[in-house]
């Protein structure tokens, strides 16, 4: 499915309590933007006009433990579309089912090579957004 | 001093821009926990009674990007006590400085051996807990 | 293809030079030991029957950078069986490609539930690993 | 001590089996190898020269699970030097114990800004290297 990765858990992933540790949700959230981006963004346009990414929170709410041999699969689209900013909201279920193992908001700010600061989501910017599906 | 572990970033912390990676911070305020409990609390009397920490909620404000190189202080102490949860506020300090680099709420509640769902955080648990310092 | 995890390789997997970093690779050698396992073995029973692996020795030459945005796959087989111990050999290509970028013989053995200490490669353990291909 | 790292062993160190994941390991002889050369080499006019280490080669023993609240330390030395190779022996010892928990030799190279492959570690290179302890 575009922009929904799928990730089996490993033991590498887990921690001493049998369960994905807290930090490695932050990878797989990641792993949930860039693969959005792949699919649904000109990301060789974007990056050769010097844009990228900055994530400045992330409020992530831990819903179900996650363990090894699950496999869970990560959806992302936009919440909202702010001045200055955007807000990502990402999901981890349980492949093939409704069951929430986390959700959070991610929000980031798009950075230009010469200038320093977030640029406003706007002109240009906004319209390379524009593909992004809206958080369901 | 206690409570608060210095961390020196290593090549290995650190992602594609030379900056710490979104993840890797989660790994930090985790080490600031285990620091905080481990120098206040009778954590062996905590798992002798069959009680355990777990986070429901991390929401991390991303600052300041962190470097190679560069040396962290991780300040954690208690924000506030609700009926089955806590937040704890983490800070990430550039080491001796008052340049915050990321600031955290991370919300858990305890869990029994027996039961399952939260415990109140009242009676023994609230007392246990006691010793942690508030947040500055 | 059966036993050959592919991977894209993303931001968190990298490190300050660009590239993925020494250990990540150890990542992706265990998810290809778990793909292998899960493909050519009946892993479920090798479970109830209380048999686990232990890696006793990883040794890895990095032939060559793995780069953000690149594609990886993970090719693993045994390379000989020794009495208490076996060796699978693990080579690391850009996808679609003979371009090896690591290659890893991993020597294991075989751990049970009651006794201590590594058992011995035979009969009923050698018989359940005999599914595993040899390495190419 | 010089150049000798102390990690305590958190939640996040460990997977499934309550031990610390084998490609942490690697996490920690990296830390092991930046505090060795930080401590005894000129790293900043190794910096400025233009030079940097890759290595090529990770040969590691599993000795002994490291498991959560142990404490380690990493001692690391110079095994041999090559014509355009050098060796550093890198050992996991429970802390303040001669419990070897592994044992890694590290093969390295030392690369130019300009030049494309290793250079030779004579000269400059050689000297600059030299305060480095030998393996005990």
């Amino acid at each position: 499915m575009n922009g929904v990765p799928v990730i089996r858990i490993r033991g590498y992933h887990t921690d001493l309590y049998g369960h994905v540790n807290n930090a490695r949700y932050l990878e797989f959230l990641e792993e949930g933007r860039w693969r959005l981006f792949e699919d649904f963004l000109d990301l060789d346009g974007w990056m050769k006009r010097g844009f990228s990414f900055f994530v400045v929170n992330i409020n992530i709410h831990y819903k179900r433990s996650i363990e090894l041999h699950e496999t869970i699969e990560i959806h992302s689209g936009i919440l909202r579309y702010g001045n200055k900013s955007a807000v990502l909201r990402q999901k981890i279920f349980l492949q093939g089912t409704d069951i929430l193992c986390a959700e959070a908001d991610v929000t980031f700010v798009v950075i230009g090579k010469e200038t320093s600061g977030a640029l406003p989501i706007t002109g240009e910017i906004r319209e390379r957004l524009s593909p992004l599906p809206m958080a369901s």
